[in-house]
């Protein structure tokens, strides 16, 4: 009845969230097989009421597996995500490696469910791609969206928990007075801001901005929206947010877009003007929805094509782990 | 040969700037007439190698002043400045209160200069508007924009000293393992992120929002500019970064962008693409200039009509202090 479900790269944030998620959401799970690098051999992690022990991830542990999470960097994802299908999984792969693959889908549950599959590597998009096109994708399938002009307010966590232990022990240090010299990110980000750092490629643009770009195509399934992102790390642990502008083929209202919003899957609408409450990292933490508010007719498109809003998303959990459990999910109950 | 200086508000973060400016740019000053509300009154401050005393700030009290520069918040602008005119000064207040009156300029020296008449109450801008528009002005001279689309990372030094002084407090609380609650700010902003506090109004931007599009339109004398502004707090102490989306009227290079900005007054280019290098916080904090990066053309523009900027700004200094002392070094040697 339950399914052999193996996560590669247990010792990671992303890996031990997806383990979470599994327990919380009642994944039918027959065996879990938690694997990481060599050093991590042994160590122990605890599912519902097992102890399991971490073995080394590698082409040979995939036998008899038909749902491998992958939450490891891309090289490690291409080392052992073609063994794994060949042993007979569908990989659900959170890195960057196949997400531009043709022969990959690109999937968050929510927008095209219909694209997961159940054979071969799934892509999990990049979180702050994913943050975003929860709430955008339902306005833009009732008005196609010709441009988005994103700012993002990026975590810690998204650099991976080695960065979030950085930013805690920057804070301790500076309240206690010493010198801090940073090693995981490139810069200072504690009382600090910075672009992100992703490597700049000859249009001037960051790999992470391109992500978005190109990612919000796909999933989408429309080449033609144009996005562009200035993505930017804050000193926050682990929720990114979001300032989003968009342009729509028609007027849109806000009234049309609350309605939207308001019943629209794994999306939380905050949006209280009176109280000036709006979405925040803090409101986020450990939530799975995407919280949407700060929601107004864009005052510099006077023929009212244009709506800004602002988003805030659990980079760990619907950035990424959750989303790829929502796509095993979809593999073991089909949409269609 | 000097001139008589009152500063009004010289307790606060910006106050202090001021006076600092004066010392560093060798203000020609006789007389410096140091004021703060009635519970300040007798502490010491120094100016040069003189020893100062505050006074309280009153209608009486600016017999003689031939400028007088206001660090205080807009309703006790209103309060003293029509005395200091009455009195003989010209005011040059960085509150809100007179920006957007008919009677009033509202002066960049690096963008209108010419606004600067030496009587009645001069305006300083909003911090934020002043950081974005000292990169931009000089890209709208060769090339008039249509619209710009901004985000804002705001430091808690626009919220004044106390929030600098609360954010550094929570820091210091949370690596002691203590709980915090924020009193000066309206929610936590250590590893935290929030929507602009200042009240939102009908069309759903807030009043930071509305300053950067109206305070915009006026300092460049262009009522047909559009302005879409998000205004965000992050937890940095004294220096504001901005995400600007630039459409201009035609298409304009990378290469034309760079080479206007390595020459315009009061901008600094820091776009190190190789290293990844762009402008942060740490970077403006204690800077008069205003640094610029990330420039690129927007590739959401086919036409090329877009350039996309990343900049950071000393809130206090070009934000607040330095462009009202600039604005007075105005004054005494007009451009015309």
């Amino acid at each position: 009845m339950g399914k052999n479900v193996a996560i590669v790269g247990i010792t990671g944030v992303v890996g031990e969230e997806m383990l979470n998620c599994l327990e919380r959401r009642n994944f039918p799970v027959d065996e879990l097989r938690v694997m990481a690098s060599a050093r991590s051999v042994g160590k122990k992690v605890k599912f519902r009421d097992r102890e399991l022990s971490v073995i080394e991830a590698a082409a040979e542990a995939f036998a008899g597996i038909d749902i491998a999470l992958f939450a490891v960097e891309a090289d490690q994802a291409r080392q052992f995500a073609p063994a794994a299908v060949k042993a007979g999984a569908v990989v659900i792969d959170n890195s960057s490696a196949y997400r531009m693959s043709p022969d990959c889908p690109l999937v968050v549950p929510e927008i095209n469910p219909q694209d997961a599959t159940p054979r071969g590597i799934i892509a999990n998009p990049n979180c702050s791609t994913i943050i975003m096109n929860v709430p955008v994708y339902p306005l833009h399938r009732v008005n196609p969206i010709k441009r988005l002009v994103v700012s993002t307010y990026q975590a810690a966590s998204g650099a991976g928990r080695p960065a979030m232990e950085e930013l805690a022990a920057n804070a301790r240090a500076w309240a206690a007075g010493e010198n801090f010299t940073p090693r995981v990110l490139p810069y200072q980000l504690f009382m600090n801001v910075f672009s992100h750092n992703a490597d700049i490629g000859d249009n001037g643009y960051n790999g992470e901005e391109m992500k978005m770009t190109q990612e919000t195509q796909k999933i989408f399934h429309a080449p033609d929206i144009r996005v562009t992102a200035t993505c930017v790390r804050v000193p926050t642990l682990r929720a990114h947010c979001e300032a989003v502008n968009i342009e729509f083929s028609r007027p849109m209202s806000e009234r049309e877009v609350y309605e939207i919003l308001a019943t629209a899957p794994g999306v939380t609408v905050l949006d209280d003007r009176a109280q000036n409450r709006s979405p925040q990292p803090l409101d986020a933490t450990g939530q799975g929805n995407v919280l949407v508010g700060r929601i107004r007719q864009d005052i510099s498109l006077p023929d009212k094509t244009g709506i800004a809003l602002f988003v805030a998303g659990d980079q760990i959990l619907k950035g990424a782990a959750l989303n790829a459990v929502q796509i095993a999910e979809l593999i073991i109950r089909p949409v269609r």
